[in-house]
């Protein structure tokens, strides 16, 4: 094991309601004029915008709303956030929404408490300081409830990148899984896809002796495994919800990831995709991960082959392991398609021969990647490859 | 899936030589005259505590330090603590050890920031206020530097009570593996027994569809099943010691005990045996914990299956599920005595004789304990004649 600082301070409020104690929170966390983030109209419309607005209200506190953020979220709201928020002097941003309104209100808070512009803090520049963030989660994905991680798409050239830092993490994240029961059958799929591929880019590791982490791990995976198909026949399973929507913050508050070198290269892989395309993250992922688990799994049979036993149930053939490890590989497949994922190039809408241009945008040269198993250019071309012809 | 609020500030600080980074997170955390607590003499020659004051020292942090914690930890250094901290104007806590030295602390911090009796606290009173406490521990057991729990022992009557609040959160936990290494097997094995009753008490409840939170207690029972052994036989086995160092936290933040009705009643029983014997907290537990499982079982058969077959790897006894139940808890006690732990009163040091009086003791009266099963008095009486005569 390495070493490792864990930090999630955020305080996660769960359950039934819990949105109306939403101005409570706000307050306890020093937030008197709030910029309240939110997406499209289903949070009008369902009249979750109006509970929060009336939590505030009870409080005593301030707020001004700004709409429109769409997924893969663009850097121009987040610049119309920031000029809004400095305006009126606000002093908390409260993201309604799911990860796309949770990143863009991140942005705002280092945006407003920085000089400079904002798309420095995603091309390099580490965050020390931001206002404080709390959150109203509507969608179980992107963990970015309970991360210090925010990811950016600039519309001039559509380049989508990433910050992190401890500055980022709310303050409080009201989570309340009823929320999650009006998302499309597609959406919430794409929401468990996304949260089964953070627990994988850590599950991954050339670390040793991680025997905490891999069942922490593969608790998460399985899950996602036995709760995400209940909830695709039965939108209204609000057990089921629950379950993933815990699952999916455990899955990225880094919990299940100290102490271990990790991956990430999917989420990389796919984030070209996604700019490209505008494609939802978790569709991406459901083509690429796999994809790269075929490429990469010989590097080390054995830990597929654990993964395919613990998270899948697949039997150990001991007399040859290479089995069990393509076994859970596609069982994995099988997974992400019986639950309406894409698994190829087809079913995702993107083209093989944009193949040279998306190796291009990752922008990797002749350099390498980090992670599990280190890619370059040509691997990476390579999985797009494995990724445009997949089957089950 | 219970409605639950979870919330776990402390930044852990992980790894090799660690405890020389103590000074810098003091200073983060506001501390600038400190109170460090300690126990016995080993903290003082192994030349742990003159690495954490040469720490403070670079940092500029005065100090005082008052040592002399014992297991099962008494009010009357509290006492001893509090007045000192108020005499010099200290404003921060650092706890140099392991459960009871950080319980003492956690007593000091609220002491200081009340007018009244501190064990006011200890006898129902909710803490708001307490200075900061960090921890550098050096026992993989009472999870004490990730929770907001205190347990003290008062003199006068041998009362083991505790308390609980957010306010008690360490800022910070230090966590250096290397110094549990010169750990007695014995204490070793209390401590994993703790750690393993901390998940259990969380386990076994009465809430359904909690698949989530089963699934992470079960993967910090695995861990604990697999690295104890190694490191009984292996005192020097680092990688085996962090894994259980850090399955001691993650089994007592609350992670994985949230959204679900808890039990603890083998623990306030155990409270009775240590108050009275003053044995080590781990080894009651280790008599304790099979001997209610032996009585309770039958209220959810299919839970003890499942911790039975999940946990220990017991085949499923399709058509008699209760021989799978009761296997599960014979491997729970074959493990605890296979690490060194006592599984009856004999071997305990405990008398049967005394159970009346434990029994009153625990001060049931006529009334009856919450958790997965309420019990009467005479029902812990049972227990504890079942833990008096236990075999293998």
């Amino acid at each position: 094991m390495n070493n490792f600082n864990f930090y999630s301070p955020t305080e996660f409020v769960f359950g039934k309601g819990r949105e109306n104690d939403c101005g409570e929170y706000v307050k306890k966390y020093g937030g008197s004029k709030v910029l309240i983030v939110y997406g499209g109209q289903s949070a009008v419309k369902s009249g979750l915008l109006d509970r929060v607005k009336a939590s505030l209200e009870k409080n005593g506190i301030e707020y001004y709303a700004i709409g429109g953020v769409k997924p893969n979220p663009r850097d121009t709201l987040v610049y119309q956030g920031i000029d809004i928020a400095r305006k009126e002097g606000l002093d908390f941003i409260l993201a309604v929404g799911g990860g796309s309104v949770i990143d863009t209100s991140k942005a705002i808070a280092i945006g407003v408490r920085y000089e400079g512009d904002f798309w420095d803090f995603y091309s390099g520049k580490h965050a020390t300081k931001a206002l404080p963030v709390g959150t109203v989660l509507t969608i179980a994905a992107a963990g970015s409830e309970g991360s210090g991680d925010s990811v950016i798409t600039k519309e001039d050239g559509m380049l989508k990148r990433g910050t992190g830092s401890d500055a980022l993490r709310p303050k409080f994240s009201v989570m309340n899984p009823e929320l999650t029961q009006t998302l499309p059958a597609y959406q919430t799929a794409c929401g468990a896809t996304d949260i089964m591929a953070h627990v994988f880019e850590r599950y991954f590791t050339n670390t040793k002796e991680v025997e905490i982490t891999d069942r922490l791990c593969e608790a998460v995976l399985m899950t996602m495994v036995k709760e995400t198909p209940r909830v695709i026949a039965d939108p209204d399973n609000y057990e089921a919800r629950a379950n993933i929507m815990w699952a999916g913050t455990v899955a990225h508050t880094n919990l299940v990831g100290v102490g271990r070198e990790q991956d990430w290269n999917s989420h990389g892989i796919e984030h070209e995709l996604s700019a490209l395309y505008d494609c939802a993250h978790g569709a991406g992922l459901a083509v690429i991960m796999p994809a790269w688990m075929d490429f990469v799994y010989k590097h080390n049979v054995m830990r597929f082959a654990q993964m395919a036993t613990r998270v899948f149930g697949c039997a150990m053939d001991f007399e040859n392991p290479e089995n069990t490890a393509v076994a859970g590989i596609k069982a994995f497949r099988m997974f992400l398609h019986g639950i309406g994922m894409p698994i190829n190039f087809e079913e995702l809408g993107a083209k093989e021969e944009d193949i040279p241009a998306l190796v291009d945008k990752f922008g990797l040269g002749d350099g390498r990647t980090g992670g599990f198993v280190k890619l370059s250019s040509e691997d990476i071309a390579e999985i797009y490859k494995i990724a445009a012809h997949a089957t089950l």
